[in-house]
């Protein structure tokens, strides 16, 4: 709920001594006011990650001509980084079926201001929850998919996602497996909500076998979508807890409780660039 | 801790209108002060369970004379049932290999009174605990075990169990597979802890592919052996997030806590007859 | 989810040998289907409690001549109790004042079928929360406070709540004190959401003196309002944890996602009638 | 689990522009290897905390002449400093009164290799819990205390503490309130485990009250000791839920297990110089 405008620098580099000195020392020269400054080390494979936040009032350097001035200790130091600004919003494109609890509350905390995004579009196998996008004045695209038509549905789709200039999506309950083709457009910029605790249940009806299999909590799991399904780095998880005294239907209605707190936070994670990926995994900042 | 010498009816039948009445009658007409009493309904599989305590003061039927004079319900209503008494404890095996942590927890409980049976035997396939068995004054029994000669270790343990009169056996962290012959001896009758949320990591090295796979939560499970390894019905589950600041040793660390608390637990629960099974799940009257 | 029509009976009592027997029995001569049935004993209170759920298809007995046919069982053992039936939907008018979080999660749920009352009115001092009725089509009513009017405000809101036949009240955030009167007309029938884990932190400002305080977790509690602030019987309560990343504003954001899930809760017992009263506590039979 | 030899750097200091800067230039400058660091700002407050942990391997600083090299700095950003080593492990006394969870539990730990301390000794105002101290092999002090001898009894444990070169002490459920001026002898130096989720019931039976009002979580707190009763800076807190189900036994041994993990998580930490102080809250690096 802040309303400074920051910028946040996310690295990735073999851990190497002098990394935080260098790092610390180049945004000092800057004037930067640093907020926040999470760092991490994966002792096992040698690597270093870091994710720095600053103020931007102050700052020196014009974030167009930071590439330029930063690229000497990026390259002494074999990193990948990025930079991000606060100030410009990522463009989501949530994509959902016919459950709609994910999808509501989505667009709730993003109209209460929760979600630092734009959401230029809703796009649906169905028609079913085209009210909720009207309620919150989201423009709706209806793309049906059958057996037949799927590989001209992600083309509908894609051509969507293009003109919206779309950044990332969310899958809120969406029931259509996505193909390899499609993923690989959006590397790393498709966040799924799995209604299970991955990897228990993968693949289909997974509120079904937990509850055949007699288990004592249930769970949720938002990860990116990758082209193995329920495969992909996790985000976030999140389990309840549950008894004999629940059945199938208060175990789908406890999930999607579940749900959407575990897919709301994932994607706040997201777009305030707090989550950084590495060896199938993820480190979330938060 | 209450003192008071009850008797508990565990019933499993199929759910039939006058159920309740006729146990609730039978109860009433010997003076019986129901102490607690739940049932449970599978609408699905048509069951009806049910466990039932009652002070045995004032009870004006022997409990060697139960089984007579409840058998004509019994029949009528197609009952699985048995009856158990807090007075007499059922005698505990507990099987355990190198880590130590459950076992010591379970002494401690067992010392403090948390757990009403007895604990006649350890048994160990290595030395390493046998100061635990010590500092608690319980007999501990080596019995080592190699590629070749698990058979005759296995007859040797069910010797000691005969001996002992041993009800059930608890694996506090037992390393070892055991063979579906030893497990047929003791059906719902052996208690395991899997260090992961099950079914997620069934088999070896739970925690190393927890880490591996990048899971926000870790778990443990603690089920009644069966044939088929860590699929047995589940007693008890919980789980303690985690993060990426936790490497493999803190998984390991605080995992043991977790299953710690998840044995204890389901240990307690079966011996004041609280777990019930049917259709490879239990009814947990807690 | 169920489309059973279904009778709920609930019971308190003095702990009596032949209860349970005698309700059951009477259930069964009626034919009664029983679908649950939950019971607790105080042992200290020597007090009964039942809670029985039971199909109404079948059921012999017209539920306007249950009260003369059960009342020699209900006088015999000095019950308090009362019959519910699940086609009979409670009339419940929200109280709400800026902050929307809860009330939309209650009209989501309420529109998804979660929870199964009619909503005829909701009820504010502001006007900010009439896009979200209009959304969900329930009718708003504006009824302004100032320290001035707040005994005619009152009368007001009464006049309302008279004419749209309300059954029960829930305060989703609403920022008035009810006066002792008013609670008077609406006895164990206003549910509030608390945002602490009470009794930490009656009061006002809670989420400023849980953070001043540095505890490690924030809390929500849903309570039944009585004439003493925030002391009420507590329905439903839970935790999140929090850290020294949280600021203020983390804690109030997070702490929402609390109300609204334990709000929600209280809600829907409430509704379905699994909440019985004693002591100034309650025994939620869920 | 490390077998590393590390140094650990705390500081707190008004916040300012450089200070990562200058603190990561001199660590690198003396070939520091960092294995973790971890930084808070308070922006309300304008207060800089940070820790930072490296292998003392290769770090071409002797520590005593920490010191003087790293003085320049601390006088340039106003800081309070301290440096530790994880090579000298801290000497705990532990305080207990008859309930022995908490001590048990400690003690396993220890002996497990979990707490990097020494325990010279132990100390009781009962002889209950001999035994437990005999088992591990650590001394044990029985100092009585009744209405007349408090100050006396005080006087012997600071004589013994002294003896011991104690550094820290734990109470584990010693039911005993220290005098202020005992209490000044280890200002931010005793922790203490309160059963209940402060600030709930503070005081004395916190059970109790949390059985009458009807609470449906149930908390441990561990803080420091200050000279205002359970008011001192929390380290740790924990809950678990109740329902009905649970009597006061219940509360009572189902919070002995919230209290062991909440103390010794506490206890860990201030072990491994987790624990930074400010505001009478705790931050800490986990």
């Amino acid at each position: 709920m802040s309303h400074k405008t920051t910028a946040i620098l996310l690295i990735s580099c073999p851990d190497q001594k002098g990394l935080v000195a260098a790092i610390a020392d180049f945004l000092y020269q800057h004037n930067a006011n640093i907020l926040h400054a999470d760092q991490h080390q994966d002792a096992e494979l040698g690597l270093f990650l870091m994710r720095v936040e600053w103020d931007l009032q102050g700052f020196d350097l014009d974030l167009v001509d930071f590439n330029t001035a930063f690229a000497p200790i990026a390259t002494r130091f074999q990193m990948q980084w990025r930079l991000a600004s606060s100030g410009s919003k990522p463009r989501l494109a949530i994509f959902v079926s016919r459950y709609d609890h994910c999808l509501a509350d989505l667009l709730y905390r993003y109209q209460a201001g929760e979600l630092n995004c734009n959401i230029p579009i809703i796009i649906s196998n169905h028609t079913d929850t085209k009210w909720l996008a009207d309620a919150y004045g989201i423009p709706f695209q209806h793309v049906s998919i059958d057996k037949n038509n799927k590989a001209d549905a992600e083309a509908t789709q894609l051509a969507i996602l293009r003109h919206h200039h779309i950044d990332f999506i969310v899958l809120a309950r969406y029931m259509q497996v996505l193909s390899s083709d499609f993923i690989r457009h959006y590397p790393s910029r498709i966040i799924n909500i799995h209604h299970s605790f991955l990897p228990a249940f993968h693949g289909a009806k997974p509120y079904h076998r937990a509850f055949e299999r007699g288990v004592k909590l249930i769970g949720a799991t938002s990860h990116y979508v990758t082209e193995t399904l329920d495969d992909g780095p996790i985000i976030e998880q999140d389990v309840a807890r549950i008894s004999h005294r629940d059945d199938l239907d208060d175990l789908i209605r406890r999930g999607a409780d579940l749900e959407k707190i575990v897919l709301s936070r994932a994607v706040r994670w997201h777009i305030e660039n707090r989550v950084l990926l590495y060896a199938n995994k993820t480190v979330v900042f938060d």
